[in-house]
């Protein structure tokens, strides 16, 4: 049986560059990919998803500089997708409002999480599906395992890609799904005052997908309802994934 | 044989403020200290030093919320102290300036260290024994893996606590040090520009204790060796240990 991974060449070219950033070498790539696709095969999976995580390997003692002689520790599952966040895309999520306290290198994805982790709790316990960081000038960064999106004044704003942000696969599909349904979009930061003039938020990430934003911290985003720019994205969403399926 | 441990309450205060602000519960302080204690005379040990690590325990998915019925997994060990820093504590280190790209709650001490790890290792392949921080405007931090201090104007001065730096246990010994031998010091920070005008710098830590650093950068301090404020702490420190160990 063939296997396919959507979004494939753009996870794993993220996932070099994570390492060459965080500076761990000697990882064999093809060979990875060789046992993920071995994985994959030899699972009985409908729609399946894939976990990679890589250390720089076991040192002699604890601490600071790199070990000298270890070899990168290669993590990799896969498993039936589970996806929990079907009904957040039917009806939109509420989210909360955090500072961003996070390192000034969330560009790696890393296993550095803890004030993501901190922060997404904190939302969960409000009652809300994500946490959403501002910086200490109200500026709009990202949310705590999504990329944030808003749609001001007819056009789709997200924070340009920087150190501060992870730069979503999901993220620079939507630009081509913008592109393709002729929607205006930019690189263009938001920030906390905005939000009354908001007309529609939305989050993306691999599992979330394309998912609305109806609520801000208890208060709803203009009428509360996911709006018409998320749904034509959605739909173009499932378009994209639906070609991707046939064709393979 | 009696166990004792150095500057013990300490360590265990900011241990388990460390716990309660990431917010891992359900560990028995009490049963943890037993088993150290038990682990400590098992071994054959003549110094020994211990390591302590809680992690919130195994989840049932990778998930940013906190799982909901993990039990708290608890490492420890101990092993001969190894002290790989007399030699630097004779002759002083060179210290490599790094920006601080720490995220914001640096006074947690946890495992969320990736930041510390880049600069650390950094420092090392520039022939230095440390990363020393500064924020955006210049002002220092701390270092990699130690306290920052400096003299400047007969002054010892550094960074006050705050969530941006470890409260570490030596440098607070380094306060009762100061008053001790009628050395004023102030919870003060430092700034690269004061560099130039520095009579003296030095770290701090468990097992670096009082460290002078003699050139930053490349460029030496004073006249590049250890001064005598430096010389008086590290004196001081010895005794106190001395004291200590006399009294166990």
């Amino acid at each position: 049986m063939a296997v396919s991974l959507f979004l494939f060449e753009e996870h794993w070219a993220r996932l070099e560059r994570s390492l060459r950033e965080i500076r761990i070498t000697g990882v064999d790539m093809d060979r990875l990919r060789r046992r993920m696709m071995e994985t994959l095969q030899a699972g009985p999976f409908r729609e399946a998803m894939v976990y990679i995580q890589i250390t720089r390997g076991a040192g002699a003692t604890r601490a600071h500089p790199f070990p000298t002689k270890a070899a990168p520790l290669e993590l990799l599952w896969a498993q039936e997708l589970i996806n929990p966040y079907e009904e957040d895309r039917r009806h939109g999520i509420g989210v909360f409002l955090q500072p961003d306290l996070r390192w000034g290198r969330c560009d790696i994805k890393s296993t550095n999480l803890l004030a993501n982790v901190l922060a997404h709790q904190a939302a969960r316990e409000a009652g809300c599906g994500e946490a959403v960081f501002y910086l200490e000038d109200g500026t709009i960064t990202e949310a705590s395992h999504s990329s944030f999106f808003g749609v001001l004044d007819g056009l789709i704003r997200t924070t340009p890609n920087n150190p501060g942000i992870l730069p979503g696969c999901t993220r620079g599909l939507v630009f081509q799904l913008a592109a393709r349904l002729r929607l205006s979009i930019e690189e263009r930061s938001l920030h906390r005052d905005d939000l009354p003039r908001i007309s529609e938020l939305f989050v993306t990430g691999t599992t979330s997908e394309v998912c609305p934003v109806v609520r801000v911290d208890g208060k709803p985003i203009a009428d509360g309802k996911p709006g018409p720019v998320v749904r034509r994205l959605q739909e173009a969403y499932r378009e994209v994934v639906a070609k991707f399926l046939q064709g393979h």
